[in-house]
């Protein structure tokens, strides 16, 4: 992969913001490997994503940077510059259930995934030798009726002392307090193991086969404060029929978690999730 | 097609019925083109369905039905031996949207559907000439909110005089008053524009779009009196993005729509679906 | 849908070329409805489509494109620069089989298909009432081992004389002469019934069968010299299992040829299809 | 998962296989929890497989066994019954690539896979350790091309000590000897990464990249003499497009090939595939 800066925007539309981003990119000799542009008219809100080659900005970035907070004042720009070189560091939250934990593990392993594992938090003790073999940090905070506020404050301080950019809820199964939410809003992502909005809550498997659904689903969003509710950045589905029990379907319930996990995840760390109210663009290949 | 008839069976689940059953058949000559069974341990439920060679009874099918009664008395069955020389016939409630009508009509003339396409019976004229070409009976019983009672009233009496096996709501987009539902418990097959339970009323892709859902989807189910909430058949999904507005889901849901209830149809008029309790088994190939 | 001017180059690859075309369209005050850049690092080509609102073009299109004109002789580009108010003019050739045809009819009827359908061209007489019901011109060109030239000829000369942008093939199942395919290139399409390159030529579901293959497919493509190995626009499959005879595979494939046919043209007729070498570059949303 | 003998049988087709099989199994008390058929009219031959509750058969499997062996017999039946209890035992074969080996390791710790893994032979010592963790035994073997002959002979004497059912070419990269083919009929499973019939034998993501394919896919077959040609179990695609590079063709296609190759392992070890000449019959749930 070569080493780019990915400048993400978003903003109100208005003519000419194309023109100007790409006039500033082109007057530092940048060479644009990737861009994409969204419009949504509804709302009147325009993003946008390009991936310039770190090497082709003549003047370096720190002069392209300072050149472009100027312009993002002018059309009023949330943005970000952010260096692939410099991948985001992810604090893993688990429980008991293995499957989306090794997944990311063992993609990471690869370095197939675009960041940087930085530890394993679990409420458990039991995914302990999984994260050694992979010599990956593992805390075990347990969290019980009594202990909530302390668990989630131990939590939170590991979080900052890993200086973790992204909290990946690998089915974590337990609810984040609503401070936790606010405090990281944007980097909290979660994979809930149903097609969302049917089936929120608990054992939504159950709640499948009681149902009688022919197909089951599994959907990666980022974490609000109120339940399986925030802006959804990948789903999938698999078929199922009569015959599946409840053990059935979470066998193949659990394939379709982790790949759906490990491809909204691999979204975000290659900046092509952009929020807007609880809907997101992603910009994918 | 071979000319077969379809056994369908359900019952109690005990040991030895299949045996009873298939000797039965044996001792009738029977080949059977395709069996298929289905054991719900939860419910203690057994559900059979076979296709038997219509031209391998060599008693004729009187003899052997006569036989299977006493069977069915002792194992407590609920069964049917249909003929598949004898098509359902179907009654098609359409509104002013094309597109399921105009599918099931072409597959009809095509020769593609196992029934018989016996009229369409609608709350708006606009879809009479589609009809009309394919040579199909068609009539306006248009529906208010003052002629509920009389409108449905007239339908039915169509359905009737008809001798319609089965009603397809196909995209009607009106609710059938309770006691309709349970005349026709069963036999009445609509198509929701949502992937059930999600988005359960009107407007399902606008609320698709509201939440930002990466796939869209349609669902085929039996209608209950309770709106979007009886057996499902059959679902698809298609995979949807930023991108697209309310229009282009609607669009695109189309395709998902007609497929989904051609296929769920198709099943039910080759009597692979088993309703029990508000689940479908599906015997599909 | 808005009016819009669809802006298609390709070129080899330079720094500043998005900045250079932004620019110009910023200074005719062009609105961005939708924009696409592809950038193929192997080849060194640049592929870029801009979707610009017509009223938003302060000087009118002429001035605005021969300004474009300058630009593209600059960087080398090919362009076209199509009116969103001009559709394409489709020309349908087929057979015996209708699905494909009464697919593509019964979109453009409901003013789902971006283009016009200017007539059929018919090696049958069988799909004669279909064309008529749509009131399209429906033209008898029977085509025999000996009179294939002149057959073509007659053929060709309609399609001229309809001033038809594109050829489809829908289900045609006769091969295009070689200078035909010439005449037109990059303007006919067909839709051969494998998921290419597997099962090349006659027979593709028998040949499926034979294999045992566990799903199959259909491909959307144009057409050259060489058979079903032009540039391939669109593909899908379904999958299919030992229960399925040859039969039930031409059924099931039906309905995916329709789908992906009327998808690969869609994008055709929306300027989204870009030719290079024998591959495409698809700007689908 | 309950205790059950799986009864597998394939046979030249008649009247009453059926009803003397049902019977059998309900004179030894035995309770069906699942039943699958399958007729292939045009080839005359019947397949059939049942799933018997251990504990239900009241005087044990080997009576059960030795009447079956006389109604086998004559029915000119090729039968298996297979203990639940005995799972298959499993040989990986590897080489330098990860991905299908950690995935199927990984199913079998979480006791996810209905087979037992004796030894992975690989001919690199790459992934040695990754076997080591999960505590399966690893020989490496390698293979040039003078020591061919002997490295099979070690690799064959090793499958035999562990005393394996089934060899796994888990993206193994060698052709095996046609000895090996002939010894291991229908006992090596192999997974191609492409959609076979296309893009056989070495770089099929090279060969997709060429021709523009939209889906790219897995297959997992039986290997014969003939590379790439034999029975096939399973297949499945993903959608790709124009933005990929090979790199990303390979990335997205290992998760393909590992869930391809673990259904179809699965059906393999659940006994679920028949082989009939150059086709399987899965009888899958």
């Amino acid at each position: 992969m070569s080493h780019v800066y990915r400048l993400i925007i978003s903003c109100p539309d208005q003519v000419g913001i194309v023109a100007e981003v790409a006039s500033l990119i082109a007057q530092h000799g940048g060479t644009i490997v990737e861009a994409n542009h969204h419009t949504d008219s509804a709302k009147g809100w325009f993003f946008m994503r390009h991936e310039i080659l770190a090497s082709s900005l003549k003047n370096g970035v720190e002069a392209f940077q300072a050149d472009f907070a100027q312009l993002a004042e002018q059309f009023e720009m949330q943005w970000q510059l952010n260096d692939s070189a410099k991948p985001k560091k992810i604090a893993l939250f688990a429980s008991k259930e293995s499957h989306c934990l090794a997944d990311l593990l063992y993609r990471w392993h690869e370095q197939d995934l675009p960041g940087e594992i930085v530890c394993v938090i679990a409420n458990h003790p039991d995914l302990e030798e999984m994260a050694k073999w992979y010599q990956v940090p593992f805390h075990y905070v347990p969290v019980t009726p009594e202990n909530k506020p302390q668990a989630f404050a131990e939590a939170e301080a590991l979080v900052q002392q890993y200086a973790a950019d992204v909290i990946v809820l690998a089915r974590y199964m337990q609810i984040l307090p609503p401070q936790m939410c606010a405090d990281f809003a944007g980097r909290v992502i979660n994979i809930h193991h149903s097609f969302l909005p049917s089936f929120v809550g608990a054992k939504p498997y159950h709640q499948a086969y009681e149902r009688g659904v022919k197909l089951i689903g599994a959907t990666c969003h980022y974490v609000t404060e109120v339940l399986d509710a925030g802006p959804i950045i990948e789903q999938d589905v698999i078929r199922v029929s009569h015959a599946h029990t409840v053990e059935d379907l979470k066998r193949l319930g659990r394939d379709v978690e982790k790949t759906v996990l490990a491809r909204g995840l691999r979204h975000h760390l290659e900046d092509r999730v952009l929020i807007h109210g609880n809907k997101t663009v992603v910009f994918s290949v």
